[in-house]
């Protein structure tokens, strides 16, 4: 019996040329097809659930492939890691029902994006560097505007198909400072920063990339928390702002709903 | 009057073909001296401590470099942090006696080699994965004879001069079980592993990296401690263990016994 497997994978986007594999670049679909082929001797598409830009990181990346019998499923992540680079990690894999697919069944995602007031030398592929001193209550009123079901032109980089729908349901959005030390290296105080985590049922290309930089852009007093309004009901990108680099930026989750954990997000 | 400048730098060295210029491959020291040219319009050749291989990191690589009047000291590494990538930093700029010379003028450095048990997608270019279990009766017991003058011949990789001196103190050698979490990502307890830190006054070709894999070797049970003895005698390095790999190597500090700072490692 031909089985549905779905695995989870965690991977530093730094070295890769994005998720979506594609010819003479390094990919991360495409080295996990490699590992693949090296662990079954056989080609495998695997269907992933986010097309990640280059440089963009994931804790929870998922994709799904029809497997042969064979390789127990048990053993599928510590082989497959086996033959992928460091960086790229499977952290699981399951068997799903047969018409399960990691991109269409997706009920939601979260992303967290990672900004810092001082990058050290051993940051500048995880976190965007921002100055202290943001306006927070101007952001949070802002990502307040933005949570809930609206189409989001504004915050989607120029090319999508003019024909595809553009509304989304963000169910949360926040941005906080944090302390927490998520650096590798270094002795003086690097700490502090903000981290903004956002879920919702979907997210136009460069969506969380444009609202984090309309946050900053708010923060830093260049756009009013009440331009939001404006710039949603116009669906016009020019009076959002800047876009943030894809160094931040986290795939963390995806949601199935099938616990209905994810509601407890929502 | 031309002024000698020293130069402290913090680098992620994964993206690097090592600290040392070379041509059509992108190196620390190249791309140190294009921000120099960036920012002062002319040629100036720095003198780095030490070269560094490839994906070796440095929290405190030195180098030094003759400058006309011009650019203000103290606006040297502001300036510098602006024309470089972000994985490179100038820490510090400061003015040298004109006979100072980062490299001939050093007394001493200190190396930190960093092992987890746990190496997540986001850690692999950080740390060298190590299993849980070592003997550190053993580890430690190795280490203390390591400590002090020996002919280090054992512990170099191939293709010195063999006319150079292999003679060299080490003050300090030490490999220790850790807790703190540096990193950047991850939910599960990822934190356990072991420092190794180094002080000495000089260090042979790929040093540090065949002391840590013969420790490694020695908590493995493959290597006795008391073997050291034989290795150093011998000056055989197929007696001594594996190298091991670059990514867990940092160049921490550099010593110029200027404030007998250094003294109080030895």
């Amino acid at each position: 019996m031909e089985r549905n497997i779905l695995i989870t994978i965690e991977y530093d986007g730094s070295a890769y040329s994005g998720w979506q594999i594609q010819p003479n670049v390094p990919t991360v679909q495409g080295e996990v097809q490699n590992a693949l082929r090296r662990v079954l001797g056989r080609d495998i598409k695997i269907n992933g659930t986010s097309r990640t830009d280059a440089g963009v990181h994931a804790l929870g990346q998922r994709a799904s492939f029809h497997l042969e019998p064979g390789i127990p499923t048990e053993r599928i992540a510590f082989a497959l890691n086996n033959a992928l680079p460091g960086d790229i990690r499977i952290v699981s894999a399951e068997e799903k029902e047969a018409d399960f697919h990691a991109r269409f069944s997706a009920k939601g995602k979260k992303y967290i994006y990672r900004m810092k007031h001082h990058v050290s030398a051993f940051e500048s592929r995880y976190f965007y560097g921002v100055e202290e001193g943001l306006d927070m209550d101007a952001v949070h009123e802002a990502a307040k505007i933005i949570e809930g079901t609206h189409d989001f032109k504004c915050f989607e980089a120029a090319g999508a198909d003019p024909k595809d729908s553009t509304v989304r349901t963000i169910w949360s959005l926040t941005m906080d400072r944090v302390r927490e030390d998520g650096s590798v290296c270094g002795s003086e105080d690097r700490s502090a920063g903000y981290d903004l985590v956002v879920m919702g049922d979907g997210f136009l290309y460069n969506m969380v990339r444009i609202i984090t930089g309309t946050l900053v852009d708010v923060g830093r007093g260049r756009i009013g928390a009440g331009d939001i309004y404006e710039m949603l009901e116009k669906k016009d990108r020019t009076l959002a702002g800047h876009t943030a680099p894809p160094e931040g930026l986290y795939l963390a989750e995806v949601f199935y709903g099938e616990d209905d954990q994810w509601k407890t997000h929502v």
